[in-house]
């Protein structure tokens, strides 16, 4: 998994129909110092998670494995929202003190 | 998933059995920003795009689930046509507007 | 799925009993101008591809998905031998044509 | 599967259920001479290990392989703690020894 | 599958408990010119490779697709030991005739 922030909503009525139904969020990497990366996906959302949210997104087959994507043609999920990370014992990010400040 | 733009088609007729009958275009994908990426593929059309459309795509072992591609060797396939997108509450991109500018 | 060309052949005695009789091609991947990337992998043949053929390559679980190589621990196959391919309605390769110059 | 240090520790109220009672270790990988990289991921631990551990970790649908990330929505494990690793018969690593130095 | 060097070995004795009794290789891309390329990985040794061979390894769920490593969380394997390998029809790679050089 990587950590990531929710940065905006993707919508498209033309579409698979097994996708029908799915709320799909633009992510963007951040670093494990919470500076953000120039890497995006677009991710199924299934935490209710929104924009601004700091996020754990994950790749690949595994995003089949929750019910509201099981068996869906669907390669990225949000399926945390991140309350806090540490690095070596110092707190880089907490969610409750407002979006967190790169390091 | 990943934003992209189909930017052209590819034809074969020498090919694995379970790959006839689909359809193969060639994907270049976009940034957040709607700016085309040096990094294209080839997918399998689930959703009757043609050239210039801004679509989704997905990659991996989730293209095999749609009735289109459903046990076949496909890696990469393209699941939806994009709408619209917004990045922090601003409008990137709006298919009936035109094709998009890049940010 | 990628495009590529074969450039040769890997011969191997020593190895796993469910790749044996396979043939290994040695893919270099080619971008959507043609052009030789500097992205190689060795790929089972399922088309009876040969060297100098432009192809179409596939990775991942969904190279297992052909009578050849069902259950076999194979992550990269040629599935298809190309024969053209259109970028913004213009023809960048056409096998019948000779080698693909790059554009 | 992948060199690494467990460098951190991520927390989540909101998150999938089947993920739930997972610990999520935030791992950096390392290169063979035991230099730590600009490469890091979020890893379900499942053999106790913990910050400063030198570890071996797995990416992809391996993951779910295991009892504790069974058919769980989780690509990336630390599967193992690392004792000791040699290149060209030279001792890189040992856990014994303290925390590894850089070559 | 990519062609490598088996450069050495990991040892692990806390591990999860489906990977005991793997071997498991330390090993380094060579590229196409059999040159050493800056990409390592952990491989499951499924064909009594040693540290010097040159092989073929792959990745990903594939990587479950023999007795040995059928059902464990492994992501990378040494699945062949090249014997020789030809580009444009000349030999690169010649295991008989001792460690190949670069091209």
């Amino acid at each position: 998994m990587q950590l990531g922030r929710v940065v905006g909503t993707v919508v498209s009525t033309r579409k698979s129909d097994n996708i029908r139904g799915l709320k799909l969020l633009l992510v963007r990497q951040v670093s494990s110092a919470n500076a953000p990366l120039d890497n995006y996906l677009v991710a199924v959302d299934v935490v209710q998670a929104g924009v601004g949210d700091t996020v754990l997104y994950a790749e690949g087959s595994s995003c089949r494995q929750t019910a509201a994507t099981d068996k869906r043609p669907v390669d990225g999920i949000v399926l945390a929202v991140v309350d806090t990370w540490e690095v070596d014992g110092r707190e880089i990010f907490n969610a409750a003190r407002g979006e967190g400040a790169a390091a």
